[in-house]
């Protein structure tokens, strides 16, 4: 028994119109409006027929993903947080998402049967690489897009949202200067993407101001495991000359790391500062560390309802946002940084 | 310059059928013949042509998935889990997902319009609660789906996977009890959810067998984070009678635990034992704690596959397949078990 378009907008005297665009959260609708208009969709159960507005409008209220899969391939943490970005602003708009699992060598044709089924109206790229062939595609294929991160080399014509990886870690790795260190080792992201060569960058940048050049042993590369973490400081501590610092691509390898420290008999903050990156992943809050950790921090989870905003709103034009974005992370000072040693 | 099917059986010596029934996995063509048709479909490019046999079947080639979101909700690290097992499998044959989000009082209207909307052959269900309102909607509607979990009360009469819960944590228990131990700490799932109720009773089982009662003093129900298992853990170390065994729903919840034992100046394996029920997850291996983590171990990801195997085995009539499977999870002990402290 749930009312129609027409007998919702006949109940609250409003026109079809104002009612559909206060549903499609359109800016001219003033807030009153909006709020009665919501109230009565609650009392009455009214819900638009997507599959009318479908046939009517030609969109498929659908964003659709690209997912890298092979039996060798671990499932990514840092995935499922962006994604629940990207549902939580979905939601607000009755938007969906096609999930299209890809072999990794086979992402540009699986980029290209998605753009072609009709079933989705944006499609969104991540895991950026450097001089990466799936942007051109996607310029040449007719559907809008956003990039979440950006690439390195060619042409920056394309909409993307990134955060200042080399500013996140230039900004910590000058902490750790002023600080007094200038043994500074890096546990990385994966070597082929394009946010671990900009962090890589940063922490080359500040060096250098300070007239030191990076030492490339003490830099490690990995997936973001805690093993990974655990490993690559163990090896870092077994060294002739020991790092004092550490930077740390994500809160997990530095969960790994923190161990390692603490198993050779080190104190964070005092034989050793840390500083991670933070993509405030719900279950592991760097304020909960035995010493706490200093970190450069950004939301993973932010930045996905950021991009879903952007293209749902360019689907529906529901208003023009900035089509590239960098965001600043922010330094944020814990226990697990500290003035230098002496040796 | 593709090859077609025709083409592609033609340069095979081989029936039309044979090879599309080679290339959909099914059991009667032999491993040869299979070998041969997929060297050939590599070295020629050769790719069925989805929407041609969308159209000439009435398959949409997808799998629905509903994810619960609300800006409350922190995403779960086990769901990217479980969908890499599922995407893995479907990427075999050419499936995709159609992700609905979904508030979470709306979730048996989300399935609704997800099975009437043509977009999905199947659907997949998950985080079981007692008396699960969304099963007898799922059986109402005409749309194959297979269960992650089993709900709790009514019966039992619907497709599903799931591991034996209860007996994983009688297990558990048992052998702590073995080494003497007689106060065990439980820090579990969400109390809603099915799991979380079958892992409380195992451990109750496992009690009454010795002539003990649960202390539910020594219960704690919380969502899979560090944090949570931290507060836990510290809160009953400050009680009277402290535990001297613990038992943890998850590797996540134990790393906490871990530390509010170590911050108490506790030994694992000698002052305290823990046991961690493990879902395999790459980004933190129990074999890799401080002291290596005693689990009940069952993978995730393999449920994915597993249940992604069901049911496109069901929509392609791939063979079949049992309707119902309880896995059994294994009992591994490492080094954080021991016998109980005399006191």
């Amino acid at each position: 028994m749930a009312v129609n378009l027409k007998q919702l907008a006949e109940l609250l005297g409003l026109s079809q119109t104002t009612v559909s665009r206060a549903l499609n959260g359109y800016p001219e609708v003033n807030a009153e409006t909006r709020r009665r208009v919501l109230d009565a969709v609650r009392t009455t159960g009214y819900r638009p027929n997507r599959a009318a507005q479908r046939l009517a409008t030609g969109k498929a209220y659908s964003i659709g993903l690209v997912m890298p899969i092979a039996s060798g391939i671990d499932s990514d943490i840092h995935f499922g947080e962006f994604l629940a970005g990207l549902a939580e602003e979905a939601l607000k708009h009755d938007f969906h998402f096609v999930l299209n699992p890809s072999a990794p060598d086979d992402e540009e044709a699986t980029f290209r049967r998605l753009a072609a089924s009709g079933n989705v109206d944006a499609v969104f790229l991540a895991y950026m690489r450097q001089n990466d062939p799936r942007i051109p595609i996607l310029k040449s294929l007719s559907i809008p897009f956003v990039v979440h991160g950006r690439s390195m080399g060619g042409p920056r014509d394309y909409p993307f949202l990134d955060v200042d990886n080399t500013r996140a870690f230039y900004d910590a790795a000058k902490l750790l200067l002023q600080l007094g260190h200038r043994r500074i080792a890096l546990i990385n992201g994966p070597e082929h993407l394009a946010f671990s060569v900009r962090r890589k960058k940063g922490l080359m940048r500040a060096l250098e101001e300070w007239g030191l050049r990076l030492d490339e042993a003490l830099v490690h590369h990995s997936e973001m495991t805690d093993e990974y973490g655990y490993r690559s400081m163990q090896s870092f501590l077994e060294r002739p000359g020991p790092p004092t610092a550490l930077l740390c691509a994500s809160t997990v390898l530095a969960l790994g790391a923190v161990r390692a420290i603490n198993q050779a008999g080190l104190v964070i903050g005092r034989d050793i500062s840390v500083i991670a990156h933070d993509d405030v992943l719900p279950m592991l809050r760097p304020e909960n560390f035995s010493v706490p950790l200093t970190t450069t921090r950004s939301s993973l989870r932010a930045a996905g309802a950021r991009i879903a905003t952007r293209l749902i709103a360019g689907i529906l034009n529901l208003g023009d946002y900035p089509q590239q974005e960098l965001w600043r992370a922010e330094l944020i000072v814990r226990a697990s940084t500290g003035s230098a040693p002496e040796r």
